[in-house]
């Protein structure tokens, strides 16, 4: 009989899985691999919800493997470690991200960049080495190699910073790699949702001059009041557009619908750079124009790697860096997902796992 | 009576000029301005045909000033100097390439960039400071501020190095600023036109191995043979695109026209840049997960500054870096254009200004 998510490891395991493209959530008994001599067990406290939870759950990138399991943003507490394990020990606070495995051999590995490397493998809806299907933390327990568990830092919430672990990586990484960390820089956010309002907060830690960027002048009020932006720009409005230009270092662009780049383009100062994070399910359209006449830049970025998520994480307890989270019990996923799809969150949904996940 | 091209200044100027959107060039007499105090008088020479001499001369990009005389590589000897000119003596050999003018004082022209000044004055078709319009090197003599007069270096040739003025740079400054500028790094240029040709010369003497990529495979002998390229590769092959996938640090695309981004940007490595220096006049469409997966870059650059003019021909006389010219009197003009068009030249005319020009 061919091993079911139920028989194929000896660790029993209990979570959330989506089983269809309706992407609709119910309990699902799994199991996880039994501790290696480099892996940490931990038991799973918290974990986010990020908005390509959503479309994996739905099938919507086309590779979702059934039943899936989602959930990277995984915080927790070591319950067991292997023999070989230098990094933690059990009763360690720790937390795992997007990456679970990576080549360590490429050029990207070896740079500390296992974000780019081709054979990387995710905490959810990969391949681990072993041939079995990766499961995240939408369930009691996690298990991954010490190599990509990020330590938590001491007296930095668990509950409130899981995001961080792919909404913080996402913004940080790029302001940083894009030399967008420099006190005194003007810094774009496009989009206000659970990426846009960290990226807000990482590029003020970082001290830049922040201005939100959205179509809408609904959000004015909660970017500068609450999260503390210093600018709110409307990108429909022509004497905005025209009063801004060219006056940004750089913009993080946490948007994931088609959307125009043109005005965004004109907001940069020359030498400027347009990080798109967000993944628009067609084609952008680039004016040639305005990225020569000033050197501009289209750029991508995601995540980030794990040397750089541990910097992140100490970077973000030291300054108090924190999303604005709004704590689910795991029963409350499918409607936090249709409420996911209606942008209708400040900002982030965090599953409070340990607390709601009851085995049946 | 209002000031006519061959009242408005004192010095008489000859030369030929298109009339209409027609593009089609006749003699035309005009005037140059006296040499001001830090002016540089010079007899042209020679001076090279660029594509965008043909887009303004038929109004292609909207804000063409008529009668328009084209030309921006310009090469001569020096006539008359002002009498604050410190760096040009009478009988030096001198050039002018696309800027005659900046503001001096804007960021950019204070890192040397006047290149992305937003008040820079092109050698033709522009308003000079004294509110007339610029006209370029079709024409015998020319004058501007040594500020933007590049020295020519002893022993290199001015005939066919006149194309380095424009083309020379646009390649040039891209390669260096975008660290493409290292022996052993893979470089690909796209478009073997006045552009390319030169960009392949420019990235092998700078040591980078370097690759063609073409729609059509007829220009694989000579790119290879002739030009010195490494490699050619047919874009629109899938085995020749699979096989060059994640192998290029860098490439510079001179394609004016609209074209597929994708297959270019599967060829790049992570953290590869895409340089776009031609214009198209729509826009290009950017697929954003290959950006995001291997935080990838598009942009753009446009010619360079002064001080790097200087340097690029300063390196290209060191490094015996010369366009390969199709050399023409100016009563070949219009038949240049017409094969320009058809991107029939190998690989830049060069009319012999000095020998051919005759006024009536």
């Amino acid at each position: 009989m061919a091993k079911t998510p139920e028989t194929e490891h000896p660790v029993k395991a209990f979570g959330w899985a989506a089983r269809d493209t309706s992407g609709t959530f119910s309990p699902i008994n799994f199991s996880r691999r039994a501790t290696d001599e480099r892996d940490v067990q931990f038991k799973v406290l918290y974990c986010g919800i990020c908005h390509s939870d959503l479309h994996m759950s739905k099938n919507e990138w086309g590779f979702t493997q059934y039943p899936v399991v989602p959930g990277h943003e995984i915080v927790g507490v070591v319950t067991e470690v292997g023999n070989k394990v230098e990094k933690f020990k059990i009763g360690d606070k720790v937390g795992v991200g997007c990456l679970v495995g990576s080549c360590r051999q490429c050029d990207q590995c070896t740079d500390d960049l296992e974000n780019y490397c081709p054979k990387q493998i995710i905490s959810f809806n990969s391949t681990y080495v072993d041939g079995t299907v990766t499961y995240g933390g939408f369930s009691d327990i996690m298990v991954a190699d010490e190599y990509y568990v990020i330590r938590w830092p001491e007296n930095f919430p668990l509950d409130v910073g899981a995001p961080l672990l792919c909404a913080g990586i996402t913004m940080y990484s790029p302001l940083r790699y894009f030399g967008l960390d420099k006190p005194g820089l003007n810094v774009g956010v496009v989009g206000l949702g659970g990426l846009g309002h960290v990226g807000v907060k990482f590029a003020k830690a970082f001290g830049a001059k922040v201005t939100v960027i959205s179509t809408s002048i609904s959000k004015k009020k909660e970017a500068i009041e609450h999260l503390g932006a210093d600018e709110f720009l409307v990108s429909s409005d022509p004497e905005q557009l025209q009063a801004g230009a060219s006056t940004l270092d750089g913009i993080i662009d946490t948007v994931s619908a088609v959307h125009p780049l043109a005005p965004l383009l004109s907001l940069l100062k020359p030498h400027g750079k347009l990080v798109l994070v967000g993944i628009p399910p067609e084609p952008l359209e680039i004016p040639v124009f305005p990225l020569l006449s000033g050197r501009k830049a289209v750029v991508g970025s995601v995540i980030g790697g794990i040397k750089e998520t541990q910097e992140m994480i100490d970077f973000a307890a030291k300054h108090n860096v924190l999303p604005d989270v709004e704590m689910i019990p795991i029963d409350y996923v499918n409607t936090a997902m249709e409420r996911l799809l209606k942008s209708d969150v400040k900002y982030r949904f965090v599953i409070d796992v340990a607390k709601s996940l009851k085995s049946e």
